[in-house]
């Protein structure tokens, strides 16, 4: 590519683009280049390209900054629509399927984050849920250290328009349980089960979110460590961090680090086999350690949740909870206010996004006591929903073919938006958020054992040998076919 | 308070207050509302007093709807300029020292997060520097656990607007190593030397942060460690955690959390008392393990050194790293770019702003070789600069009577902002971030082995008996004094 510095009108390879830039239009001219971008990318797949292999050239016949249009290829290169050919040329990615989700900025499979992990160390046990090393902490080499960080991510923007509705700062401790939960039941699946030591933090906007919520995120996460204790997991919180940071955020980030020692031996390598089978344990219903009937929700998909079911009253009244540069079309694009009912439930919309995270570590803690040996895998579906098991064993077919009915958040979620099946299940959970790989023969008995906790339990599925790592799910006539 | 649904023009307490509302004004209505509040909070105190004594009466007098008022009220309340008295009636605070650190919404002593945390369980050492708990990790009785968590704060900002001027991701690498020094070296001043444990989160803006951004961070992290281990300091990645979170931040959020085991003979208890001496180590210079001369910065206080130095231009170009909320004449209020020079120095305000934080603990690990009985006290000047000893130790009163020169970014700061030197001493280190309380017969020793790191020591103060915790700055011929 020859660089020309300061084109015209008149030394450009002029070409004609049906895209056009409403300059009195309200909507930014880089989100008016996007949306035609993206409309064109599959008809007009040549002309586009043509347009975007030179920048600069792209500025002249669309009569933008080039800032604005590298602003919009560089968003687009991250939606997956177009791929970067170099620092300033870009081409058509004609395998892009359109995602609702990494158009609103969230990339559920994390492959980009994960590429670049990829070239450090892995850990002792490259398979096991969690990273785990060496026991740096203290030194004994039959033992081993695993510290781990999640959050609460977008769910706590759900609790802070509650709030802002309600006044009520109570709602805030579930968000304390969300991001707890999210670091515990990661490590329980790494085979750990006490001596856990946790660490908070608070990011706010403390303008928008005044001491009484700290105040609730505290106590709130004492709450729930106590309870959990009282269930025989013991997991103490060693303090947290607040810090006021509203130029990074309008309104609330809440995260965990949690940190541990284990027996070498007690850990889950998550080596998972053929022939196995896998046991869901339901994300919904009321277990004997809930206080109220969970909606399933869990702490991934929110921003899609939210975005799909609650209307533009929240982006008007709130502007801080939303992201200014994602398409508006895209933002609060609901018919729903907290305060509706979820179709087909006694919940309202607000308390079903609103649902506490449930723990499955009281079962888990259970169930290592009786099958120990026998636990030959645990997955938390949590960000990558059903097809996180694709990054666990080698060589394994994963087949989900009895799958939990869908709850109705999912269920509502997947109607109002008419996001296609396969991106359902790769969001969120649909049913079940912990999966258990067994021999065939001890089901009934940890299904038995599930019910003392009155957690639904089930045969989903069952794995088996195949070239690489994919997944079939099965859902009504319909197979959905993942690889890894 | 008789309450009044509906109150018109007829039924109020009309009184007559000085208080206009220019409804063209591009200024919102309550930030006009809060700037002439302040304005005449001290003049006239009992007018403001009548007038916002009822809130639905003040909604009808200014012609401003009610949840205009509450929002200019309660950030007000946050401010400290009023008092709330009931969920609805206000009245100015008259102790009220105007501060530019709290208007941004960024409270330096944390009052507010330190009384809720009040009630909770101290842990095994009150006074230390990071909260101890006995051994839950590894469970044995002469060992103890810290878990500890802090970040980069706002500092990523000013790399954020570095890497879209520039290009250049590798600004990012400074971040890494600024979140970790934050937790480092608080766990330094307990006394832990080895065997920490680390966990990176990052939350970001996938749309404004992509890849590169995230590459270079979890480079810099490692790069860091491994440079930290070869001087000795056996701290470890235990892995991390990238959240896409564009409706939660328009930038970027990089926090870490620390865990180690410690025996409880090596905790530094902090238990300051009378007659020993401070030493200072300074914040700028060039260390032996550093590879450019240290501006002093730190983490703290970037929000106010950001908005104090950078220009509006900033605002303009990149509104994804203001707080809408805050007034903006508070808001890049300064009148240079990141490429302009320092005065008085080689470096850019860019390179002085984003200099990498400092680690001290290469320094103190040596020096507990030698002296390890002999220390007293450590504190991490970090939130709340210089004040931060007021934490430690009880009935104390800290003299520092010579403290390092201000150095030049701190000096830029201050005068460009008019910034008092009371408040100056509060939010930023001001020459030394990291103080060590030790009896005067060790101070040339302990001078001479921070030489030997090429890193200044001096003597700063001393401690005397008081009646309760105060500290008594001495900057040339004024004295400032603090109480706890």
């Amino acid at each position: 590519m020859v660089k020309v510095t300061r084109l015209t009108k008149k030394n450009v390879n002029i070409l004609r683009v049906n895209i056009k830039i409403n300059k009195e239009s309200r909507i930014p001219d880089y989100l008016q280049l996007i949306n035609q971008i993206k409309e064109g990318a599959s008809s007009n797949e040549q002309e586009i390209n043509t347009l975007i292999k030179d920048i600069d050239n792209a500025s002249v016949i669309l009569d933008l900054e080039r800032s604005v249009v590298l602003k919009a290829l560089r968003q687009l290169e991250f939606q997956g629509i177009l791929y970067r050919e170099t620092d300033l040329t870009f081409v058509v990615n004609s395998q892009a399927e359109s995602s609702r989700y990494s158009a609103r900025g969230v990339s559920s499979d994390k492959t980009e984050v994960l590429q670049t992990i990829a070239s450090l160390d892995k850990g002792l046990y490259p398979n096991a849920f969690c990273k785990i090393s060496e026991d740096f902490l203290s030194g004994r080499e039959d033992y081993c250290n695993l510290i781990h960080s999640d959050g609460a991510g977008t769910k706590s923007i759900v609790a802070y328009l509650q709030y802002k509705e309600s006044g009520d700062p109570k709602v805030f401790r579930g968000i304390a349980q969300d991001s707890i939960v999210m670091n515990l039941d990661d490590l329980i699946c790494s085979g750990a089960r006490s001596s856990i030591l946790i660490s908070t933090t608070i990011n706010r906007n403390a303008m928008n979110c005044p001491q009484e919520v700290i105040r609730e995120l505290i106590l709130g996460t004492e709450d729930f460590l106590e309870s959990m204790r009282t269930l025989g997991i013991n997991i103490r919180s060693g303090g947290g961090e607040t810090a006021d940071v509203g130029d990074l955020t309008g309104t609330i980030i809440v995260d965990s680090c949690a940190s541990t020692i284990l027996k070498r031996q007690d850990v889950i390598k998550n080596e998972i086999s053929e022939d196995l089978t896998i046991l869901g344990f339901s994300s919904t219903g009321k277990s004997t350690y809930e206080t109220a009937a969970n909606s399933g929700v869990g702490s991934n998909g929110l921003t899609s949740a939210r975005h799909e079911l609650l209307s533009k009253f929240y982006r008007g009244k709130y502007p801080e909870t939303a992201d200014l540069s994602i398409d508006p079309d895209l933002s609060y694009c609901g018919r729903w206010r907290l305060e509706d009912q979820l179709p087909g439930t006694p919940m309202t919309i607000g308390s079903a996004l609103l649902s506490p995270t449930r723990t499955y570590a009281p079962l888990i803690a259970a169930l290592s006591n009786e099958f120990k040996a026998e636990i030959k895998g645990l997955v938390h579906c949590s960000g990558g929903g059903q097809t996180k098991c694709l990054r666990f064993g080698k060589n394994i077919h994963f087949v989900k073919d009895q799958l939990f009915e869908v709850p109705p958040l999912f269920e509502t979620i997947r109607t109002a938006s008419n996001t296609p099946w396969q991106e359902m299940y790769k969001t969120f959970n649909m049913g079940h958020r912990m999966e258990l790989y067994i021999n065939a023969r001890h089901t009934d008995s940890v299904i038995s054992l599930a019910k003392s906790f009155n957690i639904e339990a089930r045969i989903i599925g069952f794995t088996e040998r195949a070239k690489s790592n994919c997944l079939t799910l099965t859902k009504g006539n319909q197979k959905l076919f993942y690889e890894s």
